[in-house]
């Protein structure tokens, strides 16, 4: 186990503001922001509080120092003693990742530097990434011995196959605008503007009721892999839901009187 | 129900050429074409029609006035008295969006004006779309506390995962230039050229037999979610029954002479 | 059968460079490089062999002559007996392009020409493509009464739905900006450069340790279509059993002491 530095303290920092945004910072700066076995623990506690805590509405990801995230830490994975030990890193890193698709609320990575191996991973697995220009990504195992296959899974849910491909097979940086080519990075800002673009995007979606919100991003989840008619069938059942919660009623009736909407309390 | 306005007649309008080319016009102006239940039951009874008539080709569909298609009519939406009424008209709906990705022959939308809601899942369930400059998509039901759950399905099958996501927590109308980018309509043209753009998409595929191009749409349709070994195995078998079809044996041999084919009578 | 034209040589041509690239050629060149039978049994046993061979690292496919493919060859097709054996041909082209995807090493197609119809698919069943500004693509059967249903299997799983159905529909040539931009080719390069570009992304690939990049490709295959959750559980034991490998603890031993690695010997 890590243990935090006392000079840049916890691994990981959760920040709140008063409109249900979080704000998680990795915070080992000087390593990277790797993910070591105590931050991706910090991760896992905390997106599970997190999920159950009724005030949240948004979760942003970004990174401490000059990195977003350069993956696992490498000293630590050499240290592990056998397989079966490796085995649970690999699955606890995977469990992380699957908390923020499955987290009930919109997750978005704000991504200033590096982005590289579980890093890239991570952007991968959120719903909606901003990135500044002078974000990067890779899937750099290869260069190392140890080939990207976790964040292949996340990867190559994100991009095209092709794309993807170049990346596992070569390790090579992209830079912000590749990524975006990809569909990686939903948007490009100036380093300057990063913060105040993904906060005003955060507070958009804050803006809506969290009900519904939640709703969406499990339904939105529930149908991938579907074929398509198995989907309609339970996503018209889930409109039929949304359809009769006051959310709902109190939206279309403020559209339909142009107005704007007075939202139920969460 | 909707009752068709007298000023504007049937809420969906059908129009033949001699080539086989039909256009569906989504006729309720006044409401930006929004999708009644009378309007989605007139849907569905006539692509079922179409979908049996040797006559048809390709199938063109775009709308009436100023929007493409709005989505859901809101006032009947609130008007539905429990959610088991919702879920079968969503259900309906539902079965619309399936009618058009089954239609046993290519589907193109003409998309002039706003695609929203269900009206940008009407474009997403097309086989192809032009759009014009002026165009625009969203799937804005996080502004009504209604979650866009059954667009969703459609959207995600249509573009990349962020850009899925963004459209449906955002809400936010897209350009027609970015709905390019992201791969939910092939081409952008001039307002002014957007019909010529269209009839002659349609006409050339038209001239094509329709026989293949419907085998060929279903076999797309047939291996989609299959496993890639699967689908050769079941592709292998279209093929080769293609191959045995009066069509490829002309087209094949005209080919080869380098003439143009003379297509067996449909 | 075909037969080896005696001006040309061997359908298929096999070069071998001291690094572990291995250069396949397809050589009908006054043919287009059409894939006759012969030239498919050709691929298939030589993609077998191949897979077998500890001294091969990186896969490149090209063709001589004009065009890079331009797919079945179609007095050939013309010429079965019947379904049966249509059934055959097709059933084989199919496992040569399964086994471009099984091949445990990373193929990369090097498109200098058209590629058309099985030759698209070709290229869409290698794992990266790289192409001359020259090249074009199409999946033009709807032209010839033979819709390229075979060659739809990899192309959607490598391209967007609409740009898959454009392509299917309307058998139309795209040039090389418009692949990439579909994500059918990840670089597009001036046509003098092309073989410098291929040579230099396979030889950055082949330095590589070959078990990691095979456990690589073979993880990412294997990952596909499975759920999130399952692909993490088997990809998690992917890792744990790459980081137990020595090129890993090289590799990471290489990287934190800031050295060149010495891989061990393949």
């Amino acid at each position: 186990m890590n243990h935090p530095d006392p000079a840049t303290g916890p691994v990981l920092l959760t920040d709140r503001d008063p409109g249900g945004v979080v704000r998680l910072t990795l915070n080992r700066p000087a390593q990277r922001n790797a993910l070591s076995e105590d931050l991706l623990q910090a991760l896992k506690t905390t997106l599970t509080e997190l999920a159950a805590d009724p005030a949240v509405r948004v979760l942003l990801l970004t990174g401490a120092g000059p990195a977003f995230c350069a993956g696992h830490d490498l000293k630590e994975l050499r240290a592990l003693p056998d397989e079966a030990a490796a085995g649970a890193l690999f699955g606890l890193c995977g469990e992380v990742m699957l908390a923020l698709r499955r987290f009930p609320h919109p997750v978005i990575a704000q991504v200033h530097g590096v982005a590289t191996a579980a890093g890239c991973q991570l952007v991968a697995s959120c719903d909606m990434a901003i990135a500044s220009d002078h974000a990067r990504f890779a899937t750099p195992g290869v260069n190392i011995g140890l080939f990207c296959s976790t964040p292949a899974v996340a990867l190559t849910r994100n991009v095209a196959y092709k794309h993807a491909m170049e990346m596992l097979f070569t390790g090579d940086l992209i830079d912000a605008a590749t990524a975006h080519r990809f569909g990686l990075v939903n948007r490009v800002v100036p380093t300057g503007e990063l913060d105040a673009a993904t906060n005003a995007l955060a507070a958009q979606i804050a803006s809506r009721p969290p009900a519904v919100l939640s709703l969406g991003k499990a339904a939105v989840q529930a149908q991938i892999g579907l074929n398509e008619a198995a989907a309609y069938a339970d996503m018209s059942a889930t409109m039929a839901k949304n359809l009769l919660m006051a959310e709902a009623a109190e939206g279309i009736d403020a559209f339909l009187a142009k107005r704007p909407p007075n939202w139920p309390a969460a």
